[in-house]
């Protein structure tokens, strides 16, 4: 039903009896598709700039297949928090889905675009273990078409890591910084470099880190400004808003 | 001390003794000035794009003024969270300093240049108690040269007054979202559009918002993407994201 | 003793040698059942207008099937937060027991009389992982003698979803909205509809949704007048509640 | 423009060119006028079945006239959280407006209809420093047009007190049950009647009362069902819901 | 060497050289016996009334039957949260030792003298699933040598089974109330009776009970006199302090 | 009415038509008096052993004046949390009243009766800062008929200046132990005597004591058995509850 | 009796009679001194290396000139968290008395004697703001006999502004960190010296910070070891424990 | 690459090319070595005084035996928080590495020089429970060059057994106090000793202990002076920071 009513609205628009502008309006408002369990959004990429991404947590591999079944048709498809086994189910019925380990990302790409290099996104990481947030937002902005680097183990105990990569730390457009336990490094990043900084608290750490709560707080409380926060191990977020930031303006 | 050396470095570079890159450099690593009770950080300007804003609460009026005058020389200055009082003592020694009184903001604005229209700002208040803090926003992103608008008190209690304003709402390039209570306006707002959304929580609100918590927890949250978060009341926060998303890359 | 009780009882008020009122007040006040274990509240029908339901965590399957057991002795019997561990073991007893699968719930029918069609419920779930506490509501709701209809996958991410549905949310009597992650919900469907909305925060989501304290105090703080809020993953709560406001008054 | 509006619609249903059910539909989304400082949601009457209530913190007196007096034209309004100084202002402009000194509120009536005898609300508070908020609950359902009763100071600390009302108690068809410290009292009203309770927990108390939260847990915990929470000292919100369920169905 | 100690300042005793008020004063001060992991206080008996009791949790079964096995030398000897696991490793070395299922209590009796029947404690329970932690209070105050009975399922979402008991609770010289969920149980008791009432607040519930931070703000705030607090799921601490109410005084 | 309903049962036990035990029964069951904003709970000296207990805060002066005035009739009274300015109006109409600065209690003594010498409550503090709680427990018990004690500024950091009055702390038949910052000393005590330990947080501190959570985890987390809790800052309670333990049993 | 005791104990080591070590032990076990409000701790000069410090928040200033007083007698002397007033009334009595505005601290030296200048102590503070706090440790620190510097306004917002005085950080032989907002900085000093690093968070800052807690968790979560933590805003403990560490051992 | 820096500096301050103090700043300065997943810190020996510790949560055996190899180069390692897995396989490697069960950690010693012995770190433990906290911290300050004793199972409940130890307790230079629960040993420790104190919250306890919060705020708010607070469990913190006080200054 969902192509159908593109193509006769496709139609109109080559016929004439539709305008461009009137068109696209229209697209804006297309149902979305009910599968029973889950009201797929299609048009979101339209809306939004990007497909819906499925959240696989509490999610049965079943459902996650049936609804990336569908969204991969004509469109790159991302699913986070993914599990191995979640994988397998999605591998069986798309044979291109890939599977990123400890970002637990699963990753189907159509229609690859390069990116565009003057607006690189850098990811920090402040410690190896705070490495699968940190590629879960690698991997995100790397699909929704970005130059993306990395920068980890730069944690502010040995703040000469960090300041020996100054340079690189300046040259990019938007910083993710990825941190648990302090989390103090963005604030540090922040100080230094003049584009956007958006915040990742993890919930690696023990005791007073509270499971994320203490490196989220330190990152809503950071003195530098420029600095955002996302919640706490929401890598996709963080990778997410950098890529819109990154994109073309309205 | 300061102006000394920047006027030998800018000999060095007319002279050709010293290329724009270097001098450039340079200057990102210049002293700051010691008053004795701060360090004022004289280069924040180049290396952040913006000067140092003076954050008023706990300063006496005495210091906000010592340090705005010192700020002053050259640049736009902003000062926040700022009582009539403390405005009474800087207005004696800047007389073109002015007061927003909602906003509790100071401005002194030199060499303005229009803002750029095709990258404009939009802020969004979920109601009218929430405005103080909306102004705070609309303020330091109109002090940092953006094109910023307003709509207020568009919260969800009666969504027709925010799906009533889509076109608006999709035509700015960045979107501040300022909501107390049960701060749920974020989310609908970062499900409508395309740009990034920055949701300011603010302690508006009694009994179960705990001054800014339940806000603040409902946005980090936000179930759609992008959108990142800045602390309780924070507009100028918000403001300063706001233009540098806004600002032309690294 | 409880069945004799109530025979002499209606005996005595057949001969005329009690009235009805006079009855009804005694039935209100008779002795409870003591196992042992706990003390069936047998009279509850009578006194809450629905039989004491059971919450079968915590307690073994053996403790359930002979609550059960008791209770289904005349009446519509329903447990909750049962395993089907559980069920098996009510199940060798009472054969007609039914499972439900998702919201883990055991129902035991009898004289089943078609619902009011005119005082309908309306049970909305913002996700796909809120189904089960929805689906909780949705039994209780049910087996108590209501008409049911659901509304699934209806979030704020993507509004003109729910929007599409505003028909559909005005006809109910009453609404039970269940969200996790940022609860947003219920406030919007609160502006919409002017019937009562109860609010049910789910533990879905990570992060800074502490287990559903999140989205419970979105809901505390909704702005939308209207809207009063249940236990965190209380469903039963919800349904029951819902219930009570179709019922007949006083 | 808004009385315009609402004046060749009704012409339009006088003249048979508009049905009356289209004409409905049409008020139902009138546009909202703006005051500047405020959206004023004028058919909200229509939508939610009563208009806007006026929330008084955090706003100006003249912010509260001015709503106020557009709000009146036509219809019985309600202010909540009013100071005296509030309500002068709004009394020199609206001579009609009477102040309910411990509850806060300020009440112009328009068109009162007698209440419905048959579906009472009954207010209890477990002591005589709840009284505030429960009176903001009564006058609420009130103002709104509904019987409603009191029974004050009734805390499980004598329970005889209660005991002796049980009558009364299941005569209501609403409760609504009020109560700081222990927040005891909703659990055991819930425990004796078959109508439903709706619980508001206050900040009164010490120590850890935590400002109502005590209270707030005690609540969302109530074992005994038909029992639902509104936020803290929400009298208002319990008595706008109390009203909803009294009224007629969709 | 502790026996030694013990024998000679008897013999003393018995001599006529050590009067009886010297030899106690000295076996308050006893050294206390090492056995590397643990510091046994031997002399607690003598101290506090009762020996050291062994709380098991993060102690290997190994660890819990050495003490157990030093401490039974002459004593009544009391075991908490001991699984069935460290049981049989104790039951292997001292067979007269019993084991309570639900309360997880190991107890080995000696000397066993009849209770003083004119101050009998009365264990109060809400619920099913509070039994364990009633157990644990009424195993303690029992091997205290306290007359100890049962009341349990008295909860306040049917208040008159407790209502019905109102003799017993009347007559108990001490009452244990144990309850999760809401809590509200004691402050309802406490209302009711004359002489002292320990409230235990249990993790059993959910959502916002917060394993069991939600009774025990209850039950601090208990508007009742009369009422004090220990630990949650702490029934040893309330049998225990129970049992020194009963005492006589010093 | 209270009063004729007295005399007339009092009429009756003498005339021999109301036994002694029937009439103590009655006289539990009396109703309460109604003052329109409170109901005065006058048979709670027969239940409770001790009359009602005002607490004034959020009372006006008159409202407390009012309950006080009907409950000495005849009885002891005990007002807490009184200001002087409370106590002025309560003074000008019961002479008698006194005033207790520091603890913030006024009292009115009737028929007094010598303490009982054998069983004494000793009421210790930590530091000079918790004196006026220690003063409201004090009071409290005092007027409730027994001996008391004071050993105040006795805390850890010296804790030669506790164990100096070892003797005096064994002597006491109940022990009431008032802390704020750390909430060390109930531990310390409840370790060197045999006899119960109330231990009393309270809201002195600053920093991370947060308004006496800190001494309150501390005290329910006490190591020593024979300690429990009452409310932050409830002196009364504390009192109230070791006259209960001094008081003959039931 | 304190001076006394002390002269016939002197008298004795005089005379051969008492050993110097023998002398020094009875000291350190010397009774203190009874205000009735107050036990003054006289040989904690003995005891602990420093006489007993006054904290003055809820004390009366006479209560604090009294104990001020009597510790004056031969000792220097430290009042902390002193307002004027009440150093006006200690300044009465004592007028060789200093008051220290900023820190809030009453100074009286006695016998002072050079500081080491092998083993300064270092006092850092990231903003204006924390400058009393920061103080309050220097005048500590300093009081107790060490070579003090300050380090003001160098928070990681501007790191250049520390890594300028990587030298000053690392010549000190301990280092006092205070900061509030993210309170970052312990961690980034913590990570460039190898000498111990005391962190004390402060109250300043708004929203997300919550009074000190939000800086707390940073610094319990530093991930540079060699960080420790004081209470929030514990200026003078962080002062005392560096001076602990200055002094010679045991 | 590590290596040969070190040795053709070395070379040059052989041949006098370099002092030994630019040799040593130069060292101070060197890169790090970057193993992909983790930069190792080589030079914080120089820096910090002692070589990077490896934080095994959360790191597979093979990155951990990885830069555990890297470091034993020439250096004493110490890796926390292992389980036995993991020390097999860094053991497979490193066949000199020892395993401490308890204290889970794996040491690697080189070059051990003895302790000095008037510098002695004394660790103690309030119960059996927190012996694994306390090993840590014993091995870790061990490991780091120290003479370490421990005094366990001490804890307030029985305060005999540690005022038994007050000769021990002041002979030490550092004390490292450990306790869960309460956590009041640290306060009582340091109002016994003169040195500086080191407390160490446990995880150990049940109920409102809250893994370790109730004495966290325990440690914060100790009255006594002298004593600073480390993370919950954090025995490494503790160990490491004892030794940088007991280490030569600057």
């Amino acid at each position: 039903m969902y192509r159908d009513q593109i193509k006769s609205l496709l139609a109109g628009v080559k016929d004439g009896n539709v305008t461009i502008d009137g068109a696209l309006k229209k697209l804006e408002n297309l149902p979305y598709e009910d599968l029973g369990f889950a009201n797929i959004d299609h048009h979101r990429a339209l809306r939004k700039g990007f497909p819906e991404v499925i959240f696989c947590e509490k999610k049965t591999p079943e459902q996650v297949a049936a609804i990336f079944k569908r969204l991969s048709d004509g469109n790159t498809v991302l699913a986070t928090r993914a599990s191995r086994d979640v994988f397998e189910v999605v591998h069986a019925s798309i044979p291109d889905a890939e599977y990123h380990e400890l970002a637990r990302a699963i990753v189907y790409k159509r229609d690859v675009v390069p990116p565009r290099a003057d607006r690189s996104i850098l990811v920090c990481s402040a410690g190896t273990s705070d490495i699968p947030v940190a590629d879960e937002a690698f991997i995100t902005a790397s699909v929704m078409g970005n130059a993306v680097e990395k920068l980890y183990d730069v944690g502010v105990a040995g703040i000469h890591r960090l300041l020996n990569k100054t340079e690189k730390l300046r040259e990019a457009n938007v910083l993710i910084v990825v941190a648990g336990m302090d989390g103090a490094l963005p604030a540090v990043v922040g100080g230094i470099v003049k584009r956007p900084v958006i915040a990742v608290p993890t919930s690696v750490g023990y005791g007073a880190s509270f499971k994320g709560i203490g490196p989220l707080l330190t990152m809503l409380n950071a003195c530098a400004p420029g600095v955002v926060v996302v919640n706490i191990d929401n890598g996709f977020g963080a990778g997410y808003f950098a890529s819109l930031i990154n994109a073309e303006a309205g």
